[in-house]
């Protein structure tokens, strides 16, 4: 990559340093806020987040940024023609919504998330459904105006997984879909299956940090560059390239809430860490999207942390800080457990093999009402019997089923897919790995580096510089691929399940 | 005090609060760079805590802010007008100073901090030297930009201590000197001195954090409005009126670092978590100066932390933190070790007797440079020749003396009488609180928010409405007098002492 700018290339990086300053600072006020503020601050802290998310919006959308796009899009510098095809990007999505529809979009999804939040604990979905209706209409209208070329859905898509398509989709889904509930009823039919409770005893806080704190070591979680804190919510946090910070959530009756937690978070930081130091203090030094985000951390999390070579590995060490009560449980019955499968109503509890179709069913939900196939006040029952139809079992209310994702109250319309696609790429980045590396002789080394180097080479240097798809195929020599998931899945869990 | 607003006063409120966002943002980042950030994200966050200065500078300095001030300066709100009081002296301080002598002065002060650092390190005062005689010059020249009455310092003074002048601690300080130097003969005179060495045994630094805290709690800090973190050199902040952080630095062979340290920087904090909430949002939303500032902190620190009535409440709650090896430490004793006088070196060492004088040394070499009646290459053998006449000691090299202080080499000339200032400010208000409330029974109860209320009340509700000495007079009914911190430290160390 190109070393040298051109004047012009260098006011332009200039320029969006302060883009990147005020999102710097709005990061670290992200981060207090979900794992230190006092919550008398709160109040007066949170205006100043929009404060500074304002400036970056003026900033992104200002006759400046607008200058530099026209003069530096032909750039023979790569760097700053990705760099410019990112703003440009920005700067049409905000610049074509009206801005007092904005505001007032701003205004009902804020109000939209507490009005869920008190639905959903009382189970009412009523009291949301007017909310849902007028964001629907919003996101109707916003991938209007920012246009498709298809379907209107594709728009919305592209905020989050930029090049994949209701085409893609829709060529990957169904299959996958019928080969995971294949697979499941497997899985249901076992006469030989994990126990669950073996491993659910009481495991101190401390004890369950140091052993995380050892695991992200291992992963080569790089500790003079980010740093582990304890939240409600876990999620992984790039401040600058050189502070990306992992927090994690302990419950002491479940150490796998922390411990495949912390491996989850870490996946995704040793991305935001492995940036290359090329791409520092550009629009480029960013996850090219969520789906190949959520790759890197499913990556660690179930290729690595839930595998048998990963426990073959760390259970002494594991012992070490696990209670007296988990000293007589087999390693294999202890490996077995921790994979358990079972269908269940919440996605963010559920397992790597009904996790997908938890989210084919918001795709196919989302998909219907940006497209106008189906109405909002039709939502709880076709979620219910998409329930039924994929994973044979059905909510007993609202709470546990259309109404447990905060994703829709906030206008996060076109997110969902990001997750299961994570599942894919992961797998099919783990085929692509075993082309160079032993990964189980790696996973029982120890030393995990070799993985994490082979990821900071193939995915995480290049920063937004590729697409999604067009990185999937760079690395892969194939495009999105169900198979590999499905091959995956099958092996391991046949061997858990016996079947 | 007013609340409703004329629509030119809520426009200039509405102006303040973007330099409060940014203030707010600089603060957390400043926090957090000084106890949790990873190291290798330092030097991107300095960036961008330089760019939210800039922001704030650019907004003080603005046209827009002049219009306010002049349309506003004769506001009848008195809110109003102490706020635009405080906008137009920085104003004026800021536009008065050419701006690229400006710039020149901060790049040069950000170099100097660092040849100071490896200056003391090397006990090298000469490579220190040119550096500290370019910024004393500036300083000179600040001052003629800023203008003053009488005396030069005066304008220095102004930054840190309002309406305090040169002849104000010309009045005071060699009549404490006296005092002090007469005290401290005594105490060296004395043939019953403590032991300091009783209370220096390992002391885990858990059960430090334990004890500091419920301190804190008999206080009245309010944890729902702050927290308690691990620093280096202990701070408190206020990031918001309801969001203000204590640190505290555990030295596990001498717990006096943590306890006293956290009940100095909570005495601050209750300061700044005291704000009449009328003048939330508000430029005078704010301490009215450091020798305030200082005064609360000192206030909790010696009058209430280091007291007889303290320890004799406290000790069995300390002793079941403390190991084993206190357990058999007289009570008495312990009070008096803790209070040990002993003229040392550093000034952030000293104890309550010989701070002032520590401060005197420096306010008289600084008036001198600032006055050009000194020089800088003299300044070695100048404090060498004070520490004798006012403490009878001589440090053996600059790094123990003239070497030892941050301040000058950021350019913080003015700032050091308001530690002194603390310490007489401090002495009189416990004068005027005991006129209502017995000191003695408060502390013994163990809830010490009488104290507190009465400080919220005399002292911190009133933010930056009214300057020191105009509070003290308010409060105690006289201007500043050193008697009271004289007397207090008589009675006090006669009986610590036996003399």
């Amino acid at each position: 990559m190109e070393k040298s700018y051109t004047e012009m290339e260098q006011n332009f990086l200039q320029f969006y340093k302060q883009i990147e300053a005020y999102e710097e600072a709005a990061g670290l006020i992200g981060w207090d806020l979900r794992t230190k503020a006092p919550k008398k601050g709160v109040a007066q802290r949170t205006e100043t987040l929009s404060f500074l998310a304002q400036k970056v919006h003026e900033l992104s959308t200002s006759d400046e940024m607008k200058n530099y796009i026209d003069q530096l899009r032909n750039s023979d510098n790569k760097i700053i023609k990705a760099s410019i095809d990112e703003c440009e990007k920005e700067y049409n999505k905000s610049r074509k919504i009206p801005i007092n529809e904005f505001t007032e979009y701003v205004q009902l999804t804020s109000t939209a998330e507490s009005v869920w939040e008190e639905a959903r604990e009382n189970n009412d979905f009523e009291t949301f459904r007017p909310y849902l209706e007028k964001i629907v209409d919003f996101n109707i209208r916003f991938a209007e105006y920012w246009g498709y070329k298809d379907n209107r859905y594709d728009a919305l898509l592209d905020n989050y997984e930029p090049g994949v398509t209701v085409e893609t989709l829709d060529k990957v889904f169904p299959e996958l879909r019928n080969n995971l509930t294949n697979l499941l009823d497997k899985v249901n039919q076992s006469e030989d299956k994990p126990d669950p409770n073996l491993i659910l005893s009481h495991f101190p806080k401390d004890q369950q940090e140091k052993f995380s704190l050892k695991v992200l070591e291992q992963m080569g979680y790089d500790f003079d560059a980010g740093r582990l804190d304890e939240t409600v919510h876990p999620f992984a946090t790039g401040l600058n390239p050189n502070d990306v910070r992992v927090t994690t959530r302990y419950d002491e009756q479940d150490f796998r809430m922390a411990v495949f937690g912390t491996i989850h978070e870490g996946g995704h930081a040793l991305y935001e860490q492995g940036f290359d130091p090329e791409l520092y203090r550009t629009p480029v030094c960013n996850a090219t999207s969520m789906g190949i985000h959520e790759s890197q951390s499913l990556f660690w999390e179930n290729f690595v942390g839930r595998s048998k070579a990963f426990w073959d590995k760390n259970y002494d060490l594991f012992l070490e800080h696990a209670p007296e009560s988990f000293k007589n449980i087999d390693k294999n019955q202890f490996y077995r457990s921790i994979n358990e499968v079972k269908p269940g109503f919440i996605r963010i509890e559920a397992d790597e093999m009904t996790y997908a179709l938890h989210i084919m069913i918001r795709y196919e939900l989302e998909k219907g009402l940006i497209n106008q196939e189906i109405e909002v006040k039709d939502l709880p029952e076709l979620w219910n019997q998409k329930m039924k139809d994929y994973l044979g079992i059905e909510p007993k209310n609202d709470s546990d089923g259309v109404l447990q994702d905060v994703h829709w109250s906030s206008g996060g319309f076109g997110y969902f897919p990001s997750y299961a696609l994570g599942y894919m790429y992961g797998a099919q980045l783990e085929q692509s790995m075993r082309k160079t590396l032993d990964l189980e002789e790696v996973i029982h080394s120890g030393d995990l580096s070799p993985i994490k180097n082979w990821l900071n080479d193939n995915i995480h240097r290049h920063g937004s510089m590729k697409q999604p798809l067009n990185l999937l195929q760079d690395v892969t020599g194939e495009g999105l691929n169900p198979e590999y998931l499905v091959k995956y899945l099958d092996q391991k869990y046949n061997k858990i399940y016996n079947w």
